[in-house]
């Protein structure tokens, strides 16, 4: 008897947000791993922004968008329960691009084993994972904070700026994060200890960032692009930094991208505004969650994670990336752990 | 008898490009130079694109707007008449903020000597005065140019970006220059030895810049904005530097400046862009006019200035920066040495 790997394939290139009939959900029999990979039975899916750039044919990306026909990629978390690579045993559990999916057969090469016993298993996926590193090399290594900075994030609340305010603070610099709505605006000053937080949605935020950021702002961490980024814009500090993380406004645009308009201000303030791409950072890894699990236990760092339940729930489940209905990191449960 | 001071002033904002009507011209008693300043006959105005957003209300700027019935704001070269400043005589040359007037009377602090017997007078405004500056630190310092690096200038046969391209090419950079026009294109090619040119006018921009950068573009200094810079942030190579000086393509616009609807390359390219402002350089003035003369003498950096007859002919001659029908740095004579 075959077991029946239940998989979202992308059937069609979505426009705008995604909807159920741009992808085809089936089962397929399970294939046997060949000889160098592992399969796991997923337990956990992240759910990221940079997945719907994946979904555009767009060839202009830093990796290469998923084909039509292709089960949707993503990242996540596993319990290996059949293996071809000798670094991989039956119940251990691993994090990579798992695909949206009940079961990943996948090289070994391309997992990372994880401590179930260390942190809760979601945290891997957040915090601890892509998320946290990218908030981690972000903030630390492009943005150079230091203390007394005024540092602004946008997408305050979700799996990355949550993580950028906290490691900001920590490292002494005054933050300001901007959110939609009043209870994320709650969380990050009460539960997070932000200095202020900003809610685009009901906030000016032109005078409330003159507000909370008299003397302008030197570090902005931008998730989101759009208008908020071209607000930040005229509130930068002289030798600003700008930190390019994500442009979440504009992922389900169908018309052009739309680009910061008051960029000039970079001239005007000698302001430096600069990419990344986490990837780069992958070798030092380590590093960052050393730092980061330390910080979690000392109470410094604290962690939230939505977890929706059900792959079947998937399109509606990603939609919430960008409707702002979810704090923290969105993860998709899949099976028990 | 007193001596008639021509002068423009300003007389409404303009909208788009300038028109005579938004200036009064009219000649006023010339005033005697007060304690510690220093009067000159002006002998020529230097005609900068950065001019034109001096006109405009925003204070959103590294300089306060020209006012409403003040003189326009204008560097210039000219020969002191009168000084109550003891490091200035009579006869000696200067530079300095003079504005669009027959006469300058400014504080002695505000201007420099220059030797007319080094370099042609309309040079000090042009190879050696801001533009010249504005090339050499920010095509060094700024943009860090390297050998063998793509470097690509726009506004490439302007008074900033012909210095711009030369000085790559010293510092053994392959230099792309786009312009607009043939007649600028084999300029740039055939006099200034750039080892390439393209026509924005009339070539494929992105054509032709996927065949002169094959392996992308290290650093771009950007004069103009607008549609190049979103088609330039298309074919970064890895690390690439942008280096935004202005955007004179932008500087007529009645509508929202357009902002580079690409900048997410930034993200995908690990790329940099950076705004800097001559001024901070102006303590170093001294090495990139002393580094400049040199590669002048020894004929590796080509000098040219487009000298326009007459300060009544202010408004259509400044036009011209914005047209497109000049070559070089655009000087207006006001007076015979």
């Amino acid at each position: 008897m075959s077991t029946l790997n239940h998989q979202f394939r992308l059937a069609s290139r979505p426009v705008g947000a995604i909807k159920r009939s741009d992808f085809e959900f089936a089962g397929e029999d399970l294939r046997e791993p060949s000889d160098g990979e592992v399969q796991a039975k997923v337990l956990y899916l992240s759910l990221d922004p940079a997945m719907r750039g994946w979904m555009n044919a767009s060839k202009e990306s830093y990796i290469p968008p998923v084909g039509i026909g292709e089960v949707m990629r993503a990242l996540g978390l596993g319990r290996v329960t059949a293996s071809h690579d000798p670094n991989f045993k039956l119940g251990d559990h691993v994090t990579g691009v798992m695909g949206i999916q009940e079961y990943a057969t996948v090289k070994g090469q391309t997992l990372t084993k994880v401590d179930p016993k260390l942190a809760p298993l979601p945290l891997y996926l957040g915090t601890l994972g892509m998320p946290g590193l990218t908030a981690y090399f972000g903030v630390i290594d492009e943005g150079q904070v230091k203390e007394g900075d005024t540092v602004v994030v946008s997408g305050a609340a979700g799996a990355v700026g949550a993580v950028v305010g906290q490691l900001a603070k920590i490292k002494g610099a005054r933050v300001i994060g901007i959110a939609g709505g009043a209870e994320k605006c709650r969380y990050l000053v009460d539960d997070l200890g932000f200095d202020a937080a900003i809610d685009y949605k009901n906030d000016d935020l032109h005078a409330t960032l003159k507000e909370h950021a008299p003397k302008g702002v030197d570090l902005y961490f931008d998730n989101v692009g759009g208008e908020i980024l071209d607000t930040v814009l005229m509130h930068l500090a002289l030798h600003a930094r700008i930190v390019i993380c994500g442009a979440i406004s504009q992922y389900n645009n169908d018309g052009a991208f739309k680009g910061p308009s008051n960029y000039m201000a970079l001239l005007v303030k000698r302001a430096t505004m600069k990419g990344f791409l986490v990837a780069d950072y992958y070798p030092r890894a380590k590093e960052a969650v050393t730092a980061m699990t330390g910080f979690i236990k000392a109470g410094r760092l604290k962690t939230r994670e939505e977890v929706v339940q059900g792959l079947e729930t998937f399109p509606e489940t990603f939609n919430r990336l960008f409707s702002g209905e979810k704090l923290g990191k969105l993860v998709l449960q899949v099976a028990a752990e």
